[in-house]
C-alpha cells in the first residue's frame, strides 16, 4: 500500500512537470533582490505567491511581516508520520555586472546543451527558487497522488537570506512553539555531481563587513595636492594586502585560534569522493589554487576559512580618466568560518586590524553586514540514515556525505532556537554559476529532485512517530 | 595716449563685469565633460558657443573638427604690436559624486562668503571656464573701448585637456604657421594667495593608466570557490600596496632615474614665499603630509614626482552585501612627472612592475589614457618682465614666480610645435575645488583676472614688433 502511495506519487510527478516548470517560472519572474531596498515590493510579491501556491496546496499558509522581507509559514497535518519543517528562501543575489548575461535574469529559459541537460538558465534558477520548488512539487505529486501527505509537513520560507537574514533569529525565537519539528530539512546546496546526490554536514559560517576610509574632507586634485594628501585608495589597498599572509593564509590576529585539522575519518571519507582540483579549477578557467599553500582544494574550500573582498569602490569608475584623489574609498570584505571560530571575535579583530594600520588624518566606519558560525550536523542518524537510502533508490549512486563552503545560517539557528538538527540535501550542481551571471539549474535537478523529496516524505514515513 | 586707452578699457571692464559673468554663467551651462562620450554633443556645442562669441567681438573664429572634440581658433590684426596666442580649454571634469554638490553643477550660482568674498560655484566656474573667459572679456573691453586690441591676438580653445589631449599633438602640428606667435599665454593656474598673482614657471607631467586584472573565467561565489579561486581584488591590492615605498616614495624600477633636487636659487625662491604646510593641509581637512617622508609639502606637490590612485573598480559596489569573487577587477593610476622623467619609461616601468607581480592563471589588461613631459620654463625673459609690472599694477604685490603640481601639456606642444615660450598666468585659488564637488571661482579672480589681461595686453604693446 505504502509502496504504491509512492509510485502514484512518483507518477504524478513525472506527468506534471512541465506545470511544475511554468510555476517556477512564475516565480523566478519575481525579482525579489533582497540586498538592494528598490526591490523590497518584489520581495513582498515573492512571499505572497508563495502563500498563495501554498494554500491552494491545502496547506495553512500566511505571511508574516517582519522589519525586513516577510516570512512566509505554512502548516499541513493531514500526514501521520513524523513532523518535518522545510527551509528555503524566496530572495536572490543582485544581477550585476548585467551585461555578462547572455539574456533578461528575470525571464527564465531553456538552454539545450551539448551533452544533451537542459538547463533553467536565470537569476534563482538554484539558488534557491528552483531548489525550494523541489519541495513544494514533492507535496503538490502525494496531494495529487493521494489526497495527503506521508508525514507532517511544516514550512518557513525567508527572504533575507542573501542579505544576512537580520529577521531570522528574532523571527524563530518567537515561533518557536509553532515551527518546532522533528527533524528540519533544507534544500539548498549541491550534489556531488550529476549522478551522486549528498547530504552536507559541514557548512562555513561567514562574516560580513563593509569599511570605509577616510582622508581628506573632500575629493582633491591629484595635481595640486597628489603626493602630500594621503590617498584613501592607497591606504585601503595596503590594508587590503596586509590581510593574507605570504603563504596565503588570513593574517588577522587569532584568526585560527580554534580551528582544528580534519579529522583522520572525514579526510579519508572525503579523499574517498575522488575530487577533481583539475576539474574544479579548470571549469572556471584556472590551474592553480590560490590561498593557503599546500592545502587540498578541498579542504580549502570546505574545511578551511578564508578572507575575500568581495567589491572595492573609490575614486572615478566612469568611462575615461579623471586625475582625482578621493576623500573616501571603501571594500566589502567576507570572511569564510569554519568550526572553532567566533564570528563576533573575527569581526572584533578584522576591526582592530584596520584601525591599527591608520595613519594620522585618517579614519574608517565599518558597517555589520550579518555573520554566522560554521555549522557541523551528526554524520549519522535515523533520518539521515533513511534519507540516504531514498536517494539511493532514486539516484542509484550512494550519496556523499560532504560538506560546503558556503554559509547557511539556518543550521544553527534551529539548532539553537528549535533544537532540531537539519539535513541539507540540495540538488545543485558546482558549475551552477549561483550569485554570478547566467546562473542556471539543471532540469534533470528539477525533476530528479522533486522525485527525490517524494522519496524521502515516504521514507520518512516508516519511522516511529 | 597709450596710458589713456588703458584706463578706458579698464573702465569698460568694470562696466561690463556684470554682463561678463552673464557670458560666463552661459559658457557653464553647457556640460562639456570631455572624458565621457556621453557628452560629446555638449563639447560641440561650448565650441561652437565660443565661436559665436569671438566672431561677435570681432575675430576671425572658426571651429576646427578633429577625431576628438572640435577645437576653436580665432585671429585678431586689428593690433600693431607683437603677437600672442592664448590658450585655453572649454571642457570639465565629470561632477561625480553628485551627492556631494550643494547645487546643480551646471547651474552657475553666486555665494556669498562671510569673509565678504563671492563664489562663483559650478563645474568648469574656475577650470577652465572661469578662467580663459578672464581673457575673452578682456579683449571685449579692449574693443569696446577703443575699437582695437593692442597688440596682434590669436587664440586657440581645446575641448580634451581633462581627457588627455589625444588630438592636440596633430592639431598643432598642422596648424603651426597659423598659430605661431612671439608668446604663449595660458590662463589655467592659481594666484600664490587671493591678493599675490603668479607667473608659473614648472608644471609637473604625467602618465595616466588603466590596469584590468583578469582571474577566473567568470564571477564566483565565495562560498563555493573562496581560498582556492585567486581573488583579482586581492591581487589588486597587492599591487597598488606594491607601488609605495615604505618611505612613501614611488617603488617603480627607475622611477627617479634623471630627477634632480631643486636647484638651490629655485629652492631660495620657493623659501620666501612662506608657504603655509598647516594651512594648506588644515583647509582640507589633514595635518600630516603623506608622502615622500622628510620632503617640504612644497616639494612634494611642486617639484616631486608621485603616484595617485583614481579609482578603483571591482566586484560589487551597490547596497548591501555580495559575497562574490569578481572576474575582473581594475585601477585607473596616474603618475605626476617632473623635469628629467620620460612619461614613455614610466609607463613601461609600470607595466613591467604591475606584470612581473601576476601569479600563474592572471592576467593584466592596460590601457593608455594619455601623459606628457613635465614643463620648465625660462624664469626671467622680456614678456615675463613686462607682465610681472603688469600684475603689479593691478594687485599692488609682486608676483610669485611658482611651479604648479598640475599638468598642462600644452606648454611642451607649444615649445616643440611652435617654438615658443608659455607665460602660465592664472587667477585660480588653491581651494578652489577644481575636479572636486562645490569646484568655485572668486568674483574677484574673475574681475581682476579680466583687469590683470586689459594691463597685461597694454603693456606687450610696448615692446618692439
Amino acid at each position: 500500500m505504502a509502496a504504491d502511495n509512492l509510485k502514484k506519487a512518483l507518477t504524478a510527478a513525472d506527468a506534471g512537470i512541465a506545470t511544475s516548470l511554468d510555476r517556477l517560472f512564475e516565480l523566478i519572474r519575481i525579482p525579489s533582490i533582497s540586498t538592494d531596498p528598490a526591490y523590497a515590493q518584489h520581495c513582498r510579491r515573492a512571499a505572497e505567491w508563495l502563500e498563495g501556491e501554498l494554500l491552494h496546496l491545502g496547506f495553512d499558509a500566511s505571511v508574516r511581516l517582519t522589519e525586513g522581507h516577510p516570512m512566509v509559514v505554512a502548516h499541513d497535518s493531514t500526514g501521520a508520520g513524523p513532523h518535518v519543517l522545510f527551509y528555503g528562501h524566496y530572495d536572490v543575489q543582485p544581477v550585476d555586472p548585467l551585461d555578462l548575461w547572455n539574456s533578461d535574469p528575470f525571464e527564465p529559459k531553456l538552454a539545450s546543451q551539448p551533452g544533451g541537460e537542459t538547463h533553467i538558465v536565470a537569476r534563482g534558477a538554484c539558488d534557491d527558487k528552483g531548489q525550494l520548488m523541489t519541495f513544494i512539487e514533492a507535496c503538490r505529486a502525494w496531494k495529487s497522488a493521494t489526497g495527503s501527505l506521508p508525514v507532517r509537513v511544516s514550512i518557513v520560507f525567508e527572504g533575507e537570506e542573501e542579505s544576512g537574514s537580520a529577521s531570522l533569529p528574532k523571527f524563530l525565537a518567537e515561533t518557536a512553539e509553532e515551527l518546532k519539528a522533528d527533524i528540519g530539512l533544507v534544500c539548498d546546496s549541491e550534489m556531488w555531481d550529476a549522478e551522486t546526490p549528498a547530504i552536507t554536514t559541514m557548512l562555513r559560517g561567514i562574516v560580513k563587513e563593509e569599511v570605509e576610509i577616510s582622508a581628506a574632507s573632500r575629493d582633491l586634485h591629484s595635481g595640486v595636492y597628489g603626493n602630500a594628501a594621503r590617498n584613501p585608495l592607497q591606504l585601503l589597498s595596503e590594508i587590503i594586502a596586509s590581510l593574507r599572509t605570504t603563504d596565503g593564509g588570513v593574517a588577522l590576529d587569532g584568526f585560527y585560534d580554534g580551528v582544528r585539522e580534519l579529522p583522520a575519518d572525514v579526510e579519508a571519507q572525503w579523499r574517498r569522493l575522488n575530487f577533481d582540483e583539475a576539474k574544479f579549477l579548470g571549469d572556471i578557467g584556472l590551474a592553480v589554487p590560490a590561498g593557503e599553500m599546500g592545502r587540498p582544494v578541498m579542504q580549502q574550500i570546505w574545511s578551511r576559512p578564508t578572507c575575500e573582498i568581495n567589491g572595492i569602490t573609490g575614486g572615478y569608475a566612469g568611462e575615461g580618466f579623471k586625475t582625482v584623489i578621493p576623500a573616501k574609498a571603501s571594500a566589502k570584505i567576507s570572511f569564510r568560518l569554519v568550526a572553532g571560530q567566533d564570528p563576533g571575535k573575527v569581526r572584533d579583530a578584522f576591526r582592530k586590524h584596520v584601525t591599527d594600520r591608520l595613519p594620522a588624518d585618517c579614519s574608517a566606519t565599518f558597517r555589520d553586514h550579518g555573520g554566522s558560525a560554521a555549522t557541523v550536523m551528526p554524520a549519522d542518524g535515523p533520518f539521515l540514515r533513511k534519507a540516504l537510502v531514498a536517494l539511493a533508490d532514486e539516484w542509484g549512486n550512494e550519496s556523499a556525505i560532504a560538506a560546503s563552503g558556503g554559509s547557511i545560517p539556518i543550521a544553527t539557528d534551529f539548532k539553537e532556537k528549535l533544537g532540531m538538527d537539519v539535513l541539507f540535501i540540495g540538488f545543485g550542481h558546482f558549475d551552477d554559476r549561483i550569485h554570478s551571471p547566467n546562473e542556471k539549474y539543471d532540469l534533470s535537478s528539477f525533476h530528479r529532485g522533486i522525485r527525490s523529496w517524494v522519496r524521502i516524505l515516504a521514507a520518512f514515513a516508516d519511522m516511529p512517530r
